[in-house]
C-alpha cells in the first residue's frame, strides 16, 4: 500500500518535471521573440486581492505615455480586471485559463498565443497580470525579462517564507496598501525581513496604490529597468 | 505549429482529469474511513493571509471542549500555521507540501498519510487547513463532509466571480476581518451578491477572527453540521 502511494507520487512529480521542461523551452522562444520587437516583458504576481490590478492601473498612468504599454490578464474567470486596465488606454488582452481546464497559472505556450493579439511594434511594455495564486505560477516562466510579486499588508507578515519560491524568484516585491498600517496588527520590518530571508538582495517598495503612497521609487526602479534592455528614449 | 499547441493542451488536459478521477476514489475511501470513525471532516480553504489560522484557532477554542478536534495543516513550507493552532491544545499534524513537488493544494492519498498520525478516536472533529490558493484545491475532494471558504474583506469584492469553482464547491463561506471595513472602500453587499450569484444557497458568516465578532452564528451552524452527522453529545 505503501510503495503505491509512493510511486504514485514518483509518477505525478516526473509528470510536473516534464510539463516545466517543455515549459521553459517555449519560454526561452517568447523571451527570444520579445526581446527581437524591442519589448521589455514584466510578469506581475500575487495572491488573489493584493491589488495587482489597481497597482497596474496607477502603473501605466504615470509610464504613460513615455513608455507605452500593453497587458495581458490572465484570469480564471471573468473579465473585470482587463475592463478595470482598459480605462488606462493601454490594449489588454484577456486570456480566461477555464479555457484551458481551469489553469491556476499563465503557462509560456497561452502567453505566446494571446501575444498574437498584440501590436507589440507599438509597445515598449508588455504587462502580464498573472491569475491570483502564490504557488503555481512561481513554477512558470513565460518568458519575461523581470518578475514582480505584489504582496498586501493585510496578508500577515509570513507570506515570505511560507510560499519561498515565488519570493526567490521575484526581482522586487512591492509592498501594497501601507495606507491601511495604522488599522492592522502589522509588523512591517519583519515582514520586510521575511522577504530578505527568502531573497536578500530584493528590493521592497512599500506602496498604496489607492494614495499614490511610494510609487515614484517602484516607477523608477522599473523605468531603470526598461531602459537598460531597451534604452528606451527618455 | 497551432495544431501542435493544441494536441499540448488536450494531453495537458487528459493527464489533469486522470490525476481527479484517482483523487476522487481515494476520497471515497477517506470519507468511508473518518465515517466508520465517527469522524466529521471540514475542509478550509482560502487565499494566503485572508486568516484561515486565526478563524480556526478561534473555532477550537469554542468547540472545545464540547467538540474535540485535531487539525491537518497543509502548507508549502514552514510550521508557522501549526505551531499557532498547537497553543489550542488540539493535535496538529503538519503537511509540507514542498516534499510533494510544491504542491498548490492537499490531495486525498495525502491526508490519508497524515491521518495515520491522527487518534481518529480522541476526536469528533478533523479540520484541514488547505494550502492558501483559491484555485487548485477547489478540484481536488480529500474526503471532507463539508468545505469552507474563507475570504477576507481586504480582497476585494469580485473573487467569488473570478474563482467560481471554489465558491461553488464549498458548503459556507466566512467572511472575515470586518473589523477593518471602516477603513476600507468595500462594497460588502456586492461582495455577498457575488457569491450568491455563483451559489445561490451559500450562508455567509460576517466574522473578525481578531475582535470575534460574529462567531456565533459561525459556530452554531458547524456544530449543528457535526451534530446531524455524528449526534455528537451536548
Amino acid at each position: 500500500m505503501q510503495a503505491g502511494k509512493d510511486q504514485r507520487a514518483t509518477r505525478e512529480i516526473k509528470v510536473v518535471q516534464r510539463v516545466l521542461k517543455v515549459n521553459e523551452r517555449m519560454a526561452e522562444e517568447n523571451r527570444r521573440h520579445f526581446s527581437d520587437r524591442g519589448v521589455f516583458v514584466i510578469n506581475v504576481m500575487s495572491s488573489p486581492g493584493s491589488g495587482k490590478t489597481a497597482t497596474l492601473q496607477k502603473t501605466i498612468e504615470r509610464l504613460m505615455p513615455e513608455v507605452r504599454a500593453a497587458v495581458i490578464v490572465g484570469d480564471v474567470a471573468t473579465t473585470h480586471d482587463a475592463d478595470r486596465l482598459a480605462v488606462t488606454g493601454a490594449p489588454v488582452v484577456q486570456v480566461n485559463t477555464d479555457a484551458f481546464g481551469g489553469d491556476c497559472h499563465l503557462a509560456a505556450h497561452v502567453i505566446e498565443k494571446a501575444a498574437d493579439d498584440v501590436d507589440l511594434d507599438a509597445i515598449e511594455l508588455l504587462i502580464v497580470e498573472n491569475v491570483g495564486n502564490l504557488v503555481c505560477p512561481a513554477e512558470f516562466d513565460i518568458g519575461e525579462d523581470v518578475r514582480v510579486v505584489v504582496l498586501s499588508v493585510t496578508e500577515g507578515e509570513d507570506k515570505p517564507v511560507k510560499y519561498p519560491t515565488m519570493f526567490r524568484t521575484c526581482d522586487a516585491a512591492l509592498l501594497n496598501k501601507i495606507d491601511l498600517l495604522p488599522h492592522l496588527d502589522y509588523d512591517k520590518d519583519q515582514a520586510i525581513a521575511y522577504i530578505h530571508q527568502v531573497n536578500p538582495a530584493m528590493p521592497v517598495f512599500e506602496i498604496s496604490a489607492r494614495t499614490g503612497a511610494g510609487m515614484d521609487a517602484w516607477i523608477e526602479w522599473l523605468k531603470e529597468k526598461i531602459r537598460s534592455k531597451l534604452r528606451v528614449k527618455s
